[in-house]
C-alpha cells in the first residue's frame, strides 16, 4: 500500500508541474525537461507514468472536471451551482489556486495546432453534462422557470463562463474573476430561475474562498486526500 | 493615386494571408514564409509594410474591431447590437467568413507566451467600449431597464460572446454559432431591456447572412471598399 501511495503522489506531483508549465507557456512551448525540473521526480518515474508530452497534456485535460472539489450541499440547487462556479474562479487564480485546473483550462481554450490531436471536446462536454444534470435537479426541485431549455442553458453557462474567464485574464490577470462570475449569474439567472429562488441566492463574491475552505474540509483535510 | 491604391491592396492581401495563418496554427507556429506564400506578394513588399511577425500580428489584432463592417441603422439600438453580434458570428465561420477577424480573435483568445508582447488588451477594451457606447445609446432611447450597470453589462456581453465562440468552435467547428449567439441574447437581454423592446426583437439566426449582405451593400459593393 505504501508503494501505491508513493506512486499516486508522484503522479500527482507530475500533473501539478505539467499544469503549471502548460498554464504558463501553452502546449507547443512546454517541454518535458521543464516539467521534470518543476516536479522534482526522476526521468524514469515520469516516463513510468506518462509516455509523452501529449499523454501528459491529455491527462491534465482529463483532470479538468474532476479537479473541482465536491461542494457542500445547499438548500437550493442553483446556489450550489453558483458556488461551484465561484470555486472554479477561485481555483483559476494564480495565487493559491490549482495548477492542474489552470493548465487544463488553457489547454482547452488555446486552439492549438490541428496536428496536436489533443481532445478538447471531452472536457467541454464534461462541463456541459455536469450543468445539464445540475439543471435537471434544479427543475425537479421547482427552482426553474417552466420554459427553460436545459441543454441550451447548460451550454450557455459553460460557454459564457469560459469567455468571462478569458476576458478577466486579459483585462486583470483574473483578479476580478469573482465579481465577473457574479455579474454573469446575476444577468443569466433571471431567465432561468423562479423569482422566489432569485431572492434567496447569496451573490457575494467572497463566497469563493469560503466554499473552497468548506470543500477542503468535506474532503477531509489535505489537498491530495481525494487522490489517495 | 494608383500607386497608393496598389499599396493598400498589397497590405490588405498580406493581412488576409496573415489572418489565415494565425487562425490555422496560432502565433508561435506561424511563419513569415507561409504568410508570403499565401499572400502571393514579394518578400520585399511584405517587409516594406511589416518589419516582423510581431508587427504583422499586432496589425491583425488592431484590425479586429475595425474589420466589422458597419451595420445598417435599426429602429431599436438593441436590434443593431444583436445584428452586429450575428454579423461577427458570420465572419468567424470558416466558409465565407473573414480571415482577419478569425486570425485576430485567435490571437486574442490564445494566451500566448509571456514573452510575445502581443497587446491582447486593446482589442478587448475596444469591444467593451463599443458595447458601452451602444448601451448608452440604448439607454437614451429608453430601451434599457432603469437599474442596468452599463459597464458590467458591456463587459459581460463581450466576455460571454468570446466564450460562446470558443465553445462553439470546440464542439461544432463554429457551425452552430448563430444559434448559440441567439441563445446568449435571449438569456441576457431580459435582464437588460424593457419588455416592450424584447417583444420587438428579431432573433432569427439566419439574420447573420442577411446583415452581412446589407452591410456590404452599405459599404458600396466590393469587399475591400472600406480600405481604399
Amino acid at each position: 500500500m505504501a508503494r501505491q501511495e508513493r506512486a499516486t503522489r508522484t503522479r500527482q506531483a507530475i500533473l501539478v508541474a505539467a499544469g503549471e508549465v502548460f498554464d504558463e507557456v501553452g502546449y507547443e512551448a512546454a517541454t518535458i525537461s521543464e516539467i521534470l525540473k518543476r516536479s522534482g521526480v526522476t526521468k524514469g518515474a515520469l516516463y513510468f507514468h506518462f509516455s509523452s508530452k501529449e499523454e501528459l497534456a491529455q491527462n491534465v485535460l482529463g483532470e479538468q472536471v474532476r479537479a473541482l472539489p465536491e461542494v457542500p450541499e445547499r438548500d437550493l440547487v442553483l446556489q450550489k451551482s453558483l458556488d461551484e462556479s465561484l470555486l472554479l474562479a477561485y481555483l483559476l487564480q494564480r495565487e493559491g489556486g490549482d495548477a492542474i485546473v489552470r493548465g487544463s483550462v488553457r489547454l482547452t481554450v488555446d486552439q492549438g495546432a490541428p496536428a496536436d490531436r489533443l481532445d478538447r471536446l471531452s472536457p467541454m462536454q464534461g462541463w456541459v453534462e455536469r450543468n445539464v444534470s445540475m439543471l435537471e435537479k434544479a427543475k425537479a426541485a421547482g427552482e426553474l422557470l417552466p420554459h427553460v431549455d436545459l441543454a441550451a442553458a447548460a451550454r450557455l453557462l459553460v460557454g459564457a463562463f469560459t469567455g468571462v474567464q478569458v476576458l478577466s485574464n486579459i483585462m486583470t490577470g483574473r483578479s476580478d474573476m469573482p465579481e465577473r462570475v457574479i455579474d454573469l449569474y446575476r444577468h443569466l439567472l433571471p431567465s432561468i430561475a423562479v423569482p422566489g429562488v432569485l431572492v434567496q441566492l447569496d451573490f457575494r463574491p467572497e463566497r469563493g474562498a469560503q466554499v473552497y475552505a468548506a470543500a477542503m474540509e468535506l474532503r477531509g483535510g489535505g489537498e491530495y486526500a481525494a487522490t489517495d
